[in-house]
């Protein structure tokens, strides 16, 4: 009989446990917050949050982890637990980075901004709302300053970290300027045949928010969501939250407009799919979370974009909407929801923007953010360079601050650093449609007949199941034989837009 | 200048602050389990709310509290600071009886068997269910063990004091053998004059669950529920949860029957209004936590009880079910809806018991798991203990397990000695609500006009505003000038059911 004492890497296992435990609370009262909690309970709730954020942060700086990540380096593993053990080292390398007061205090001062955005937007109250989100800046910049020494990279990349492992903004940029270049002109080829092929038809309202729920649900149930294990809720701004077991979407309902919400139910329900395909066995260790932001925003847009606004998917979808607001007549035929649904116009709100000029939302939001954390921009300048940016990129500039600076709950949220991930992820998800439909040449019909099986066992297989086992850029080149890339991207939007 | 370092209260209050986030993430974890969590999500909360079990244990046991709390006792405190520290300690030495892994264990059992007895309960699957509740009380006698040895007292009361400070089975059982040798001849007596006056008539149903929802609100507005901290939902088994910050009620709708739903909600909001009015900057300490169980149940039922089933009440809540159900004729008359109210009759629910047959219901419970927690009752024969209890106090054997053993949420979910409480609160209550009377004739008559400022008022600074800084004893006295007594619930009956 062996009685070994347990490996540092078991001992690791367990802490790391026990963290995610910690951590899918902080999801379930962040979900609250947003989709349930009433306005008076924000000051408990952020102490709950504060204090569950240092609890997590003492738990993954533990003195002892330094000492324990070094022994399992030496210890026979195999390649989950060896991909496992460097996840852990990322985390705790990111977490040692800052001290525990500045996490708490960071995490009252999003608390108090995010609480004053929620109050401010509708009023359009930009003032009111610019201190509480200086406050979230300045500690935000304490904290890239601090992860950049730690990890020997600049401030803005050290933060893009935390969302997008290894992602740097030299290789965004690169990225970022091809898209520059070929979007002005592109948009404009679109928006002249779009002229010449005249405006579709929008269904007429009103759409009772119930039965656009319950569509929302059906369409969800198509598409492989486990409503035994998640729910559909609605909050200001849209999210995917909870835990993998447990998947909280929420939306916001539009009584003009049924398919805003719709398209925004299958958005959340992509980043869904992913977090329910996560491996079971590993859900509770880093290595089985989400790879990267980049790669969870390419399974909703992979969702939205690319099987959802097809022409096939309309298809199918067309009856259903029909049954579900008892429409009738031209404007319900799925020729004219197609070309709706992929409807291209420049405008000021990004969650509304179509996969066009959805871009340039991004590299705006991109380029004030690293002008923040350099210092080169006060918070007080923001409404003035972003309607020069939004005037030079789409030609437009937002009448008033709702639609303009304070319509994104990231940065008073603290998440700086996060908007590039979402052009990445629909350059993602363009590459990967590509490469599931080579593989499966059935895929395309499958969906126009409601049947979302064959595309999610790709996906399954091919990037959920991975969870962190590997790199980006390695699930990437596994999937699609390539490394990201804006090839895919393109021929994607020449093949709808133009064709 | 002095630069004095913290004192040791001061340094212990950061500490129970700390400790009170924690579990005011718990409470809203456990609501949402109840209220919104779909079953799928059962496992991972286990583990959330076993880790945070945990953490909130380790916290409170901390080595170094010991010694703080000795040092503190002889520092220069005012009268709250002083009650604060006895707080401290109490809850400290109840958590010093216990060790973490017990806790832990404990913890995963409950949300087993809670579990367990949310699907076997509506299935009548007493055999399938019976096991999950063993493990519990196998734990929860180990668990009074060790606090019977700390304490200094018997294990049941070891228990009991958890939830009723100070309190004693000695004590109980002389109350409950006044109303044991009360109640039959009573109830023989209600019955009697009930028979000759002829059966109140039931407004005729469906009534729509929206409709009873905004009913319920309407009242929890007009007895002083603010919605700015607080909300109404759904489970199966209505509770008042949440902070005092963010109080979250909830309750189930019949829609046969409205009456069960609204008195439902007016007693949970009685207790919400305890946690609403408790005193605000001590909320995240010790001594600004609710006095004891006892107290807690008298709110409610001083609430549905007292006031809310008073003639004065139903005469103003009358018009108002009208308007919501549209209700006509003699029915929905304020006479006959009184009667409706205050209808005696036997039945096999604890919940949906009159105030004359309840405390029946309760001291079976608190026989049954004293028994249990002795080791002279084994969960096996739970049912046929159950039947033969409830043939001897009240005369009714239930068909099967669903209306007898198996409709409480409390023994699988591991709270053990809380049953007695609700006949002290009962008693509570009704002394209570004399001495307010007392205090200020016009309340009846305020509360006829909907007005539940008086009674409210009164409440706030006779009890919700002490908090925990007195024993339970001691605020009864001050506020009724007696110990607890069954007197004014005696009295109380007789002049509602006999005159």
């Amino acid at each position: 009989m062996t009685n070994r004492p347990p490996t540092a890497y078991a001992e690791l296992e367990g802490r790391f446990a026990r963290l995610s435990h910690v951590n899918g609370a902080r999801a379930v009262l962040s979900w609250d917050h947003q989709a349930m909690m009433p306005e008076g309970g924000a000051e408990a709730r952020a102490d709950q949050l504060a204090t569950l954020a240092v609890l997590a942060h003492e738990m993954l700086t533990d003195p002892r982890h330094g000492d324990l990540l070094d022994r399992a380096e030496g210890e026979t593993l195999d390649d989950w637990q060896r991909a496992n053990l460097a996840e852990m080292r990322r985390q705790w390398r990111h977490a040692t980075a800052v001290e525990s007061a500045l996490v708490e205090t960071l995490s009252k001062a999003v608390s108090a901004s995010e609480h004053a955005w929620r109050e401010a937007r509708p009023a359009n109250d930009f003032k009111g709302f610019a201190p509480k989100l200086a406050r979230v800046l300045e500690l935000v910049r304490e904290v890239a300053a601090r992860k950049a020494a730690a990890l020997g990279v600049g401030p803005y990349d050290a933060l893009l970290d935390e969302y997008e492992p290894g992602g740097s903004s030299a290789a965004i940029d690169a990225i970022f300027d091809d898209l520059e270049a070929f979007l002005p002109g592109f948009l404009g080829e679109v928006m002249e045949l779009q002229a010449r092929r005249g405006r579709a038809h929008a269904p007429a309202g009103p759409f009772a928010v119930e039965r656009q729920r319950a569509l929302g649900e059906r369409v969800m149930r198509t598409m492989g969501f486990d409503f035994r294990h998640g729910r559909l809720d609605v909050s200001r701004h849209p999210f995917c939250g909870g835990t993998p077991d447990d998947v909280r979407i929420t939306t916001r309902y539009d009584e003009a407009d049924f398919t805003s919400a719709l398209m925004g139910v299958i958005h959340e329900t992509g980043h869904a799919l992913y977090e329910m395909g996560l491996p079971r066995p590993w859900r509770s260790q880093p290595v089985g979370q989400p790879r990267g932001m980049s790669l969870h925003e390419s399974q909703s847009l992979l969702m939205e974009m690319q099987a959802c606004r097809s022409r096939e998917f309309i298809g199918f979808a067309a009856p259903l909407m029909r049954e579900a607001f008892g429409g009738e007549g031209a404007a319900w035929e799925a020729d004219n929801l197609y070309r709706l649904y992929t409807h291209v116009e420049p405008g000021f709100i990004r969650v509304d923007a179509d996969e066009v000029t959805y871009p340039a939302h991004v590299i705006l939001r991109y380029k004030l953010e690293r002008a923040m954390i350099a210092g080169e921009l006060r918070v007080a300048d923001l409404p003035g360079a972003w309607a020069e940016g939004m005037q030079r990129m789409l030609g437009i500039v937002p009448p008033d601050d709702r639609l303009g600076c304070m319509q994104d709950i990231h940065w008073p949220d603290g998440a700086w650093g996060y908007f590039p991930t979402y052009t990445l992820g629909a350059l993602t998800a363009a590459q990967l449609f590509a490469a599931a439909r080579k593989a499966d040449p059935g895929i395309p019909a499958a969906i126009g007949r409601g049947d979302f099986g064959p595309l999610v066992a790709w996906l399954r297989a091919n990037v959920h199941g991975l969870a962190s086992s590997l790199p980006t850029p390695e699930i990437l080149r596994r999937a699609t034989g390539r490394p990201l890339e804006t090839l895919a991207f393109k021929a994607h939007l020449r093949q709808r837009y133009l064709a």
